[in-house]
C-alpha cells in the first residue's frame, strides 16, 4: 500500500514537472528517477531545468558523473532546455510538445521537443538522443574509410547529441540548424572517441547585419579555443551544406566540424559546449529583430520555395538523414522533424538578378566571408 | 538573300505552331525540320500534332522510320501531346508551358511540358526525353548487376521515354504518375534492348470506384498481351513505390515493369504503346468526376501532408531521380518537375483509424487487390 501511494505521488510530481509530456513510456525509469531525486543527498543533477528526465537512469548518471558520457548527456539536456525556453519567450503562447522515447530494439532513446504552427515559429524541433549498442559491420567499414583505426568488426558504441532546426513563419527571419554530438567506440581495450557538430543559418532575405552578427558570434566561440577553427570550420560548413544539382549552398553557412579528437577530450568537450552555448546569442537577436516585419504573399512564396531546397538537401544529401533511414528501428518522426511545415516547388523559377531574391541566390552560389579581418580560406 | 528570307519564314511558321515555346535553343534543327516539312513529299510525321518538333532531326527520323528508336520517339511525342491536350480540356484556360531542350555535353534532349498553378491542376508535368551517348563504367556495372550480359565497358546507348506526374488541386482528385521508356545498348555487334514503365495512382481520399476503374483499365491493356502481366506488374508496382521508413506505399499502385525483352521487340513495343494509351482512359474520368467536389481546409492539409510523402519517396528512393542526380549535365528542372507545388510535414500526424484519412492509410500499409476475379499474387 505504502509502495503504491509512494509510486502514485512520484508519478504526480513527475507529471506536474514535465510540461506537455504526452507519452510516458517507461514507468520504471520514472520511479527510479523520482526515487533517486528524493532519496540521494549526493544528487546534484538539475532535472527540474530539463525538458524531461534524462535518458540514462539518474543513479547511473550519478555514479558516473565524471564520465564524458554523463557530462555530454547533461550538457545536451541543459542546452535543449535553454534553447526551447528562449524560443518560447519569442512566441506568444505556443509551447513545445515534449516526447521522451526509448528504442524498441536497442539501448537508449531521446527527447524530441517540437513547437508547431506557432505565431513566430512555423515548426521548431529540438531533439536530443543518447544511444548505445553495437556498430554494424557496414558502420565500421564506413568509419574505417573515414580514417578511424578500428580493430573489431562490431564493437560497442555510444553517441549523445543534440540536433535542432527552427523554421520561423516570417520570411524575414532566417532558419537555423545546429547539431553537436559525442561519439565513443569501445574497440577492445581502446576507447576511440570524437566530437562533431555545427551551426548554420538559412535566410530567405539576406541581411548583411544578421549574417555578420551570426558569424561573428560563432567566430568568438571558436577563437576562444583556436584561431584556426573558425576559418577552417566555416569552409567545411560551406562545403557540406551544398546542393550540387542546384549549384547552390543551402544557406549562408556557419561552422561545421567532425572527428574532433585533438588535443584532448576535455578541451574538445569545452569547445563543443561553447559552440552549443553560442546558438542562443547568435540567433535569438535575429528573431527578435524581424519577427514583426511586414511581408507580402510573394515573399512568403519565395520562403516556401527555398524551404523546398532545404527539403532537397535534407532528403538527398544529408548524412544524418541517410544514416537514420538506414538504421533499423530509427525513429523517423525525430529524423524528419527537420522538414518544414510547408515547402514549394515551382518549375523554372528564376528571380531577377537585381532583386532581393536574386541577391540571396548570388551568395548561395558564391559563399562570402562575412568577417572582414578573418583570413578565411576561400570556399 | 533568298536563303535569309526563307530562314525567317521558317522561323515564323515555327513560332506560330509552337504554343508557349519559350526557349529556342537550336535554330539549326528548326531550319532542318522546317525544310524537311516543306520539301519532302515522303514525310508523314505529324509534327503539327506534337507539343514541339521531335528531338531527332526530321530527315534522320524519316530515313530510319522503321527503326525502333524512331518509332519510340514518335510514339512518346504523340502520347505527350494527347495527354497534354486531354489535361488542358479539363482546365479552364491554363495551357502547358513547352520547353524543348538539348543536352550541353551529350546527345539528345527533351521536351518538358508543365502546367502550373491551374484551376484544376496545381502542377502537371509531362516530359519526354531522347538521349544517346556512351554508358559510364558505373552504369554498365549497375546493368550487369541487374542481369544484363554486357561485354563492353563503355558501350553506346540510346534511351527514349515519356514521364509524367499530374498533381491536381482538389484533394478528391488523385495524383497520377506514368513513365514508359525504351533502352538500347550497342554492345559490340550485339544490340541489347528492353522496355520499362508503369502507371500508378496516388489518391488523397480513397474512392473504391476510382481504384477499380483505374486498375481495370490497366488490366485490360495488359490482358490484351498476356494474362500474367497485370498480376505480376501490379505486385511489382506495390513493391517499387514503397516508403520503408513510413511503412507505407506511396499510393494505391497500378502497374510497373522493367527489363521487358520477351518474346520480341515488336510485341514489347506494342505492349508499351497500349499501356501508354491506357493513361487517358484510366485517369481523365476521375478528374472529370471529382474536380468540382467541395473540400475543407483540413482535407487540403491532408492532401499536402500526403504530398510530403510523395516528395520523400521521389527524393529518397526513386531510382529515376537518383540516376538523374548522378548523371552529369542532367536537367534538374525536368527531373524535379514531379515534385508538387506545395507539400507539408507535420510532426507526429496520426489520423483516426475510422476516418477517411485513416482508411486510406490502411490501404497504403496493406495494398489491396482491386480486381476481384484476378488471381493477383499477394503483395
Amino acid at each position: 500500500m505504502f509502495f503504491k501511494v509512494f509510486l502514485k505521488n512520484c508519478s504526480l510530481i513527475y507529471y506536474q514537472r514535465q510540461r506537455d509530456l504526452t507519452k510516458l513510456r517507461t514507468y520504471g525509469s520514472v520511479f527510479v528517477g523520482a526515487f533517486a531525486l528524493f532519496s540521494s543527498k549526493k544528487l546534484i543533477i538539475p532535472t527540474d531545468d530539463f525538458m524531461a528526465l534524462p535518458i540514462t537512469p539518474i543513479p547511473q548518471l550519478d555514479a558516473a558523473r565524471d564520465d564524458m558520457k554523463t557530462r555530454m548527456e547533461l550538457m545536451i539536456l541543459r542546452v535543449q532546455a535553454e534553447v526551447c525556453k528562449a524560443l518560447e519567450k519569442e512566441e506568444d503562447c505556443n509551447k513545445f510538445q515534449v516526447d521522451r522515447w526509448f528504442r524498441h530494439d536497442g539501448g537508449g532513446g531521446g527527447i524530441t521537443c517540437v513547437l508547431q504552427d506557432g505565431k513566430v515559429f512555423e515548426k521548431a524541433g529540438v531533439n536530443i538522443s543518447v544511444i548505445s549498442g553495437n556498430l554494424s559491420r557496414g558502420g565500421v567499414a564506413q568509419m574505417r574509410s573515414r580514417g578511424k583505426k578500428l580493430k573489431n568488426d562490431e564493437p560497442p558504441y555510444f553517441v549523445a547529441g543534440i540536433s535542432a532546426v527552427i523554421h520561423p513563419r516570417n520570411p524575414m527571419v532566417p532558419t537555423i540548424h545546429f547539431n553537436y554530438r559525442y561519439f565513443e567506440v569501445q574497440d577492445g581495450d581502446d576507447l576511440v572517441w570524437w566530437f562533431g557538430g555545427g551551426t548554420d543559418l538559412t535566410p530567405y532575405y539576406l541581411s548583411t547585419a544578421d549574417a555578420i552578427h551570426f558569424h561573428a558570434t560563432l567566430k568568438e566561440a571558436c577563437d576562444k579555443h583556436d584561431k584556426s577553427f573558425y576559418p577552417k570550420f566555416k569552409k567545411w560548413c560551406d562545403d557540406y551544406f551544398n546542393i550540387p544539382h542546384r549549384g547552390e549552398r543551402r544557406g549562408i553557412g556557419g561552422i561545421f566540424f567532425d572527428d574532433l579528437d585533438q588535443p584532448d577530450r576535455e578541451t574538445c568537450f569545452k569547445f563543443a559546449t561553447d559552440c552549443a552555448d553560442a546558438v542562443i546569442p547568435s540567433y535569438i537577436p535575429l528573431v527578435a529583430r524581424h519577427k514583426h516585419a511586414p511581408y507580402t504573399k510573394s515573399e512568403r512564396d519565395w520562403q516556401l520555395l527555398r524551404r523546398g531546397r532545404y527539403v532537397e538537401f535534407n532528403l538527398v544529401y544529408d548524412r544524418g538523414t541517410k544514416f537514420g533511414f538506414n538504421t533499423p528501428h530509427a525513429r523517423h518522426e525525430s529524423i524528419l522533424m527537420s522538414l518544414p511545415l510547408l515547402a514549394r516547388w515551382e518549375y523554372m523559377h528564376q528571380p531577377e538578378s537585381k532583386s532581393p531574391e536574386g541577391e540571396l541566390l548570388e551568395v548561395l552560389k558564391n559563399p562570402k566571408n562575412w568577417i572582414e579581418d578573418c583570413s578565411c580560406e576561400e570556399s
